[in-house]
């Protein structure tokens, strides 16, 4: 198990990952689909080493399926309601051993097992650092969510709680901002850790979403995933809509047992890699969709304040502190 | 023109590039694709800093160019007949200049506007070493091109010339290798450097290929693409085909006034990046393929002989050099 990419060439390497896709499947150049009725879905997102994943947090097998997650992620913030599979371009130095490799791919290969899709195809290269870029295809159901459709008087909502996967990562880092003298229940820090990790794409809560919309209401939403922190997914929908919005302080999207104080209040919104959806909804929808889902909550309202965000009982700005990748340069 | 990503920041450079797509494409999580009744093919290829290309002897727009031109000659040897489009994954360190950025999506939009497709989506993050992941989707035409679907008696054919766009590098980089005392042509170098910083997806021979099938033949050839060398081709159709070929020594494609030598017909053979069509087909097909497509060859044939291929004068077995990237870590 102790082989490394460049021992073993590119062709052997090939021939090994065979097995994590159908029989047949990677024998050309090309995956093909079969013709669908309804719209692709696509998207493509990149995990680098030491900036989404690092070795100290993220065993191999996490990375393949946060890697996925990320991915189904997007289309299920998009309204995606089935997973055709993925494409693979893997990155990673000569001295990397096979056996990272082979983690990743069954922890890619245990997450498609769980929200459906197959590994299509892919490309592999030697590189400098370890590197995962996935494109993912899906259909769209009856409602396609973009960041630019919300209204005015529409609820915001988000289908679970928020700041779990910062606190996981602090936990697996023994982050110094993590006060000694802040007590965190058992259950709370294998929450967190497991968010960190595993974090899951919320295809169920966009089913939720699609089965409770009332009648007399046409299939418009707003939505997005909370991959770049809370805060930051209400931004983007603020501004792609040209409106504001007006966020309940007792609604911060907090886990059972999350702490008091501006630390943790922080992480909830600007965390970040949450992955929960984040909609705008007509009211009546909204609150079907809050009876459906469990650990749903409303967050606030979508105003006509073009991208003024505020706090519903002070009126004051929410803080934002931006995440940007090329600001961390490994 | 001299900010990097760093100043730039992840959120300003998404909003340049917004420009390189259609009004609106780059402003959600994913793209949509309306449905359509053909096949989807769909290619990933990650070209990575250094590996695949170089400063030294290639522009940022060459590179964005061979970026697209890979994947879509990878579509074409599937039996692409029509382009949807590509995403793009780009990393690169935070130093990077957005002038390189910029030229590079140049590059991309040149190459789509020539084979069709639009720029759907994407992600970027830094990372220490620039490279460029695109996934490119595809509909399928009448003809689905398949390595393992050769048969003994089908001839072997290509869409062109092969070794270009090794003398190109060679050239470009002022290689030793590069005997003084072989005199090469001006238009033989220019075809050269050309050919390796402007590679051409061969749509164009794949079209020419499904007009001119005998009615009386059904649907049924083997293809790939020459981009791991003439050779590896023939090779990666033999062995997924379980035969063999016989390549004909007078057939070496050559280019016009190309040199005579061992240096020249190994480049030929295994230059590499010639991304040319190579195709086995029953011999009325390849005839009447080779009577319409300019600067086609007739190389050789398949054989019963499981994965030997042979010279057809001496009979013995034709040399390869593997080309294997882990085998060239930078």
């Amino acid at each position: 198990m102790t082989v490394t990419l460049a021992e073993l060439g590119e062709a052997e390497l090939l021939r090994r990952l065979t097995r994590f896709a159908p029989p047949g499947q990677l024998g050309d150049d090309t995956s093909t689909l079969d013709p669908d009725p309804r719209p692709l879905l696509v998207n493509t997102d990149v995990l680098v080493d030491e900036l989404h994943f690092s070795d100290r947090t993220t065993s191999p097998r996490d990375v393949g399926w946060r890697a996925v997650a990320t991915n189904l992620s997007d289309l299920a913030a998009s309204g995606a309601i089935a997973v055709d599979g993925i494409t693979v371009a893997l990155v990673a130095p000569g001295d990397t051993h096979w056996s990272w490799v082979e983690d990743l791919y069954r922890g890619i290969s245990e997450a498609l097992s769980c929200y459906g899709g197959i590994l299509l195809g892919g490309d592999c290269s030697a590189g400098r650092q370890r590197l995962i870029s996935i494109t993912a295809l899906g259909r769209l159901g009856p409602l396609r969510l973009h960041r630019g459709d919300a209204r005015p008087g529409d609820w915001l909502v988000t289908s679970g709680a928020h700041g779990l996967s910062r606190l996981g990562l602090a936990l697996l880092q023994r982050d110094a901002a993590l006060d000694a003298n802040v007590a965190l229940t058992e259950s709370l820090q294998q929450q967190a850790i497991s968010q960190h990790r595993r974090p899951i794409p919320r295809l169920d809560a966009l089913n939720t979403l699609l089965k409770n919309k009332p009648e007399e209401l046409p299939w418009r939403a707003a939505g997005t995933d909370s991959s770049d922190g809370l805060l930051a997914a209400v931004q983007a929908i603020c501004h792609t809509s040209e409106c504001g919005a007006e966020l309940r302080r007792e609604g911060l999207p907090r886990a059972a047992n999350w702490p008091e104080g501006a630390l943790w209040d922080h992480w909830c919104l600007n965390g970040g890699e949450d992955f929960e959806l984040v909609l705008a909804l007509p009211p009546s929808w909204a609150q079907t969709w809050l009876d459906h889902q469990p650990h749903s909550r409303h967050i606030g309202w979508i105003t006509a304040d073009s991208q003024q965000i505020i706090w519903n009982d002070t009126r004051h700005a929410v803080d934002s502190e931006g995440f940007d990748h090329f600001g961390s340069v490994p």
